[in-house]
């Protein structure tokens, strides 16, 4: 696996868009998540697709100015060709949780949905997480990841072995 | 079924209001429940009541301007009439949540309440589901009245044969 | 019973404060609240009591703007003296959650906590609803209130009732 | 024990971090954690520590301006040494809830995570909560503290006995 490819709406959130009469104003990320890809990023290239366009550039203050990763919004019905175009399909883990990303869990590698997951979601995808979006979702995935493809044994000893080299490096919060 | 008519909060949202010094300034919608009515609506003619006065421009930024939909202002006590004076009744299905939409849950020709609805609104409705307001309520309940009244089989093969149609009409998230 | 003295934080809202760099900005209302307390309204004198001093406008803005009751500011430390100061404690139902509420539950006549209030509230009240604060909580207690103490014997019969003198009275959301 | 440090997000909040377009804008704090360690603080040294650097004007706003404590902004992979520094780990009592505090977990006299902690956290922690950040984890891990190192009895009695003494000087909401 080479590529871990991720869903922002209801995989770095809650799933929640908050409105005003302004429209879309407020989505809402969580705790660790961060931490844990600055993990995972020594091991894999990461980054987002979303399919939300009105929320584009909400998502995008988290995802690439704050996190620095890369974004691109795609449509949930063209992921699966989008990803096709630009990747080996098998060398891709995909993490998301929407009502058409079936059709993505079908073709990539390696499939993973958070608890809160549309059903349909969560019976295609390889793993599901035990927390929901917004809430440890993802980082429990790159846990996952780095126990069964890269052969992780303690995060501890993993943290541990960064400290040394990299402090303050992790920790965007 | 040729109608289906859903209340706003508690089921397009979770219900609540969220209050700064000035009033009511935010609520709280959810994932996929836009994707799925996208699906049901070549089937059905979907509009929505609210009997939020203070938070209508909230909720019709998200109805109406973002996904399209026709919302009215309607008190739940007024609501059967309303349904009455316009459609036939039993061609009606609602989904609703409130202490009052019992009422015309009676009335409808089948109705539906989201896992977290009043007490009384999930005794009475036909299918409640089980995911609550503004996390995929909605969306559980398209796909039980596309397999329920509209024989669908399977969802992934309805999004494959769409998606050769109509690729990127979906999608408003 | 004569009088419902109700606190605001986590029994009308989920006990959140929302804080941005300006300080507490925002709290979270639910459903059901309003109306049912509109029910009640007809058997009880009800009002509402606060210890937030730094939040009391956001919630004057809610409970007595938008909803029609009192609301005084009181600090839990102070509540049982307050209330026996203008009331009979034995015709006074309390519902509160906090850690000091225990205080105003052992004196008043009846009391009633939400399901996530603090535990020593929970043990001490005589009736925890099965819904949190800003979820119902206030709703699932009025309708208890209305059935142990004045015979409701059906919700449904009460609003068809009351729907035939004063329709469009309640509903305010 | 002497010490009491907290982490702030995810233990004084439920972890979720609030975007706009213009970034990281709000916070959301829970019930009674500010009244409970309004009674530890009579027997500990309370401080908090944050990672969070762009959310550190809003977490100010809530523990330093609001409740009075100290709040310094300390990257999780150096807590243990920065609480090593300032006092004898083994007067320590910590309360985190991320991926890396098991490495501060491990060198203190104590340690307590909230019930949605990350797994190894809650391992790792001497006591977990049963509630979650922003809705009483601090509170519950108070009382807690209270009970196992300075032998309270009951709550009760001991806000009877304070409140003879300094009435009005808690209850910052």
């Amino acid at each position: 696996m080479k590529f871990f490819i991720l869903d922002v709406d209801g995989v770095m959130t809650n799933g929640n868009f908050y409105y005003s009469v302004e429209g879309k104003v407020l989505k809402s990320f969580g705790p660790d998540d961060s931490d844990a890809l600055s993990i995972l990023k020594k091991y894999m290239s990461i980054e987002f697709i979303t399919g939300d366009k009105k929320g584009f550039n909400i998502s995008k203050k988290r995802i690439t100015d704050d996190m620095g990763y890369k974004l691109s919004l795609v449509s949930t019905m063209r992921r699966k060709e989008w990803i096709q175009e630009k990747y080996n399909l098998n060398d891709v883990i995909y993490m998301g949780d929407g009502i058409f990303d079936v059709l993505v869990m079908n073709a990539v590698g390696y499939s993973i949905a958070p608890a809160n997951a549309d059903k349909n979601a969560i019976d295609k995808a390889d793993f599901v997480t035990e927390r929901i979006g917004g809430n440890r979702a993802v980082s429990e995935a790159c846990l996952h990841i780095l126990k069964k493809f890269y052969g992780l044994q303690s995060l501890e000893d993993e943290i541990n072995s960064r400290n040394k080299l990299d402090t303050g490096e992790w920790n965007i919060c």
